[in-house]
């Protein structure tokens, strides 16, 4: 199956902010079935779990339990979502490989996500990195820094993108290893892709950067192609296009999983993943979830006729 | 309202392409509603009905009403999608603006589509373009010349480039007016898109081309955000991503006109079109179809939060 194509990093976050969204708590067992599957489809990165404060998001009651068996998965990083480092420390214990910490481009939203001034939670970013990197390095976690509403607030409206290119420095020199750029509401649109990373790409050098859009208008995967030609090679997705944000209202669901690969298959890249064990996956997890939670076309459409993956005619772009 | 930005043009293929694919017939009266409504959106274009022979599809059997109520409207173009010379005829006496003739890039599409060899099709393009110069200068019609199936077939999967490129050039030297490029059965992918108009574009010199993008596997506005790149300013889209095609099972619907509109804006192109009452007439159409019929997003989600259509900051690109 290799054939030399570019290699594009899809970070399954269905698990995370997709049930973050959804009233109904799925069953540890299907969230181990659902991290099993993934991983046996080439999914390199998986978003496990929140470990907000217990008895906080019920959903995430059982982020032990998830993480527990994740570590048992070849190949495959999990990642928890913290909000502070009470979370990072969590995190640390139960030998999580990667975390992410969110601060957010809108002072607003900041305080509606974490009850927190910006200016906390880049404080909170910086003793997080300080736990890393006090800890052995057999030991260390990785930390990704992302900003929240990075296009826009459902609060605020427009966000000024020198400022967000600000605070994506000020992320930088704490010493992130990866940095996340999150359209959380759906605000995104190409043009405006193209100037984040314009300015924004220069100041990151070597650590990666990755998307996280919402198709909430419809502007998703347009929002992908942009960044692609800006030579970002990491996406966040979510199966079925799961998610949302509880503080913004609307704003209905993350770039679906199984879309993002087809496009980025169908386009010469190699997402290293089985596109037919996915659409399995996501018919899988749709069966335990309320009716028309799932939003993402490949499943319902299926493959077109004829189609091998990867043996697309090139040039890829 | 005039910015200097660059203008896109929408035509809006719900009333043909979406209905067609409804088992229930829109009343008269809310296709005439949805016509002027249309029209004082700002719609420059409306793909009124399909000339079929009466009988044939009970949907367009009210094809005379529709277009005489479009020709009281002032500032658009109503065009008529026909299977054939007579229906180009049945257009001419009815006063017609423009007609879209359709030639499939596959054999057996075609001859799905309209029971005739591509051969037969080229033929009738011809009688149709020689019916259009025999007219006295006032009353001559324009003739879109279409490619469907142009980045693959259900029936016959891959479609070769090549074909395609070599299809269309027939089309022009039978001298079209337009030229319009379909993904019938949502099987593009911006680099198809990107390969199809290097080639494409160089041949058309001043005619005009258009897209007609389904989003069946999510690939919709990605694949229009390539074809802008190439610097492509027509696009069909259907209200609420109405359509499908009767004849491609699992082909879904089209790209969601208000959905278009919103991303062009967001651009900073400058469709013509106001944004809310398109949503005005989203929320209005979803409302006289069946439940779950229409699948744009905007109309959910609303606009963003600070939203001014056009004031949007520059550059575009």
């Amino acid at each position: 199956m290799m054939t030399g194509a570019e290699r594009v990093i899809i970070r399954e976050v269905g698990l995370r902010d997709g049930l973050q969204a959804l009233p109904a708590i799925m069953a540890t067992d299907d969230k181990r079935a659902w991290c099993t599957a993934a991983a046996e489809a080439g999914f390199a990165e998986i978003e496990m779990t929140s470990l907000v404060p217990p008895g906080y998001m019920p959903q995430f009651a059982d982020a032990a339990d998830v993480i527990t068996h994740v570590k048992t998965l070849p190949d495959v990083t999990g990642s928890a979502l913290v909000p502070n480092l009470r979370g990072a420390e969590r995190a640390a214990q139960l030998g999580v490989a990667k975390i992410t910490f969110i601060v957010s481009a809108s002072e607003s939203f900041n305080q509606a996500n974490v009850r927190r001034s910006r200016r906390h939670s880049i404080g909170e970013l910086e003793r997080i990195v300080a736990l890393r990197d006090s800890r052995p390095t057999a030991q260390r976690f990785q930390v990704v820094g992302g900003i929240s509403s990075a296009f826009g607030c459902s609060i605020e409206g427009q966000v000024d993108i020198a400022a967000v290119v600000r605070l994506a420095g000020t992320l930088l020199e704490i010493g992130v290893d990866e940095l996340a750029v999150a359209d959380t509401v759906g605000y995104g649109d190409p043009a405006a892709v193209r100037r984040m990373l314009t300015a924004l790409l220069p100041l990151a050098g070597a650590v990666p950067v990755s998307a996280h859009f919402h198709d909430t208008r419809g502007t998703g995967m347009a929002n992908v192609l942009a960044a692609l030609d800006h030579g970002l090679r990491r996406f966040d997705a979510s199966l079925g296009g799961l998610g949302g944000c509880p503080n913004a209202p609307g704003a209905t669901g993350n770039i679906a999983t199984e879309d993002l690969v087809y496009l980025l298959e169908a386009m010469g890249f190699d997402t290293g993943i089985d596109i037919d064990r996915v659409i399995e996956l996501c018919r899988k997890i749709a069966a335990r979830l309320p009716a028309a939670a799932m939003s993402g076309h490949l499943a319902q459409a299926g493959l077109p006729a004829g189609w091998t993956a990867r043996a697309r005619p090139g040039p890829r772009r």
